[in-house]
């Protein structure tokens, strides 16, 4: 089964729809990345400009949504795709709400970033952030790289990393508990970190949805809710 | 433009499988609903059983999810449907999504329920998870029988509902914390309490997300990121 090949059609046009949805994936994808890194980057540093460029960015992530859903639609209606390309387009109208959701999980960090920088700042737990912010910023560009490539393996291994991440996320929030015992005057400041810990986590989750659509894509079978290692 | 009337079509097969995912979609989100309904017990009435029941339930809404969507392809390859068919086909699809995600922060819940009965009861905060669960499962049973009548007011009625939910989340979050402020020893329990009623939270953005989905195939236009006052 030849699935890269989509520009096997008769018409000429066809092909360039379809090209066209796996581009605007893939420039969609890179913007939501971009708003993931720049998010750790705002909380981390405390760089409000940054937050706040996070959350204006998270109206064209929207758009695109939108416009792509659009395009989706159109070919669904006029080309009635089959087999590897209707897969293709029902895989990339799911991506696209995932991707959308990175998308309001990072405005959501940077808004914490926004709310922390009124309070000072909290070197504790900033480790964890940019840690599991760095497993699932790489994630994402992995899961994003299988799409484009449709490249099973790098979409298991995707799948594979979002187990460490929810590991390490479960430790990080012990210790943050711990800490916030010790010192009950961090606690709002720890919670912001907590607050942007899961939506990390989340971000995560949705980077691993993305793999598996990849592997939908490939392998022609459903592989959500099922065991990996089967 | 009659929308209801899927039954108008010269192949009755096709208006049985038209008919049968929207059954279907109603059957997945009664159980969904059920889930959220047992978490919420589970959780202020500590009933570790109901909560076991609810985690165990996750694997049927999973493989719900999975079994609608490949009737939808199923529809889309052979029966190439057109216009509102073919919004209703999109609709489900992305729906079922949703109500998978609510599965999901249910039994998150109901993990909640099972990990605070180890650590005694907090009466603190089960009125805020009472009131909150409240409204979300009456916009997710709003949400489901606009589904189902392609009732747009109601719809739009649940859209208007997630705003009240959002506020009210945002109140809550900040007494939880003055609470724990108060009392440190509280934390870890007030914390678990907190991380429910931001499931419950997000299960009323799914809701939302459902009510969109209902303006979007009886209106054919894409509400999602737009103001509703528009």
């Amino acid at each position: 089964m030849d699935i890269t090949s989509h520009t096997h059609h008769i018409s000429q046009q066809y092909n360039i729809e379809l090209d066209d949805i796996r581009k605007h994936l893939s420039e969609m994808g890179g913007m939501a990345q971009r708003q993931v890194n720049d998010a750790i980057i705002a909380l981390v540093d405390a760089d409000i400009t940054k937050a706040e460029q996070v959350v204006r960015a998270d109206k064209t992530v929207n758009s695109m949504e939108v416009s792509i859903d659009e395009e989706c639609i159109r070919i669904l209606a006029r080309r009635q795709p089959a087999a590897s390309d209707l897969r293709l387009v029902i895989a990339v109208t799911k991506a696209i709400t995932d991707l959308e959701r990175i998308g309001d999980e990072a405005s959501k960090i940077a808004r914490q970033a926004i709310a922390m920088s009124s309070e000072g700042l909290a070197p504790r737990g900033y480790v964890e952030v940019r840690h599991i912010g760095g497993l699932v910023s790489r994630m994402l560009q992995d899961s994003l790289d299988a799409f484009a490539r449709l490249d099973i393996e790098m979409a298991e291994n995707v799948v594979q990393m979002d187990r460490t991440v929810d590991l390490e996320y479960g430790t990080a929030m012990r210790e943050l508990v711990t800490f916030m015992m010790e010192d009950p005057r961090s606690i709002t400041r720890v919670l912001n970190i907590m607050w942007s810990l899961r939506a990390l986590e989340r971000i995560g989750d949705h980077a691993r949805n993305l793999a598996q659509y990849v592997i939908y894509l490939v392998k022609g079978e459903d592989v959500r809710h099922t065991d990996l290692d089967k």
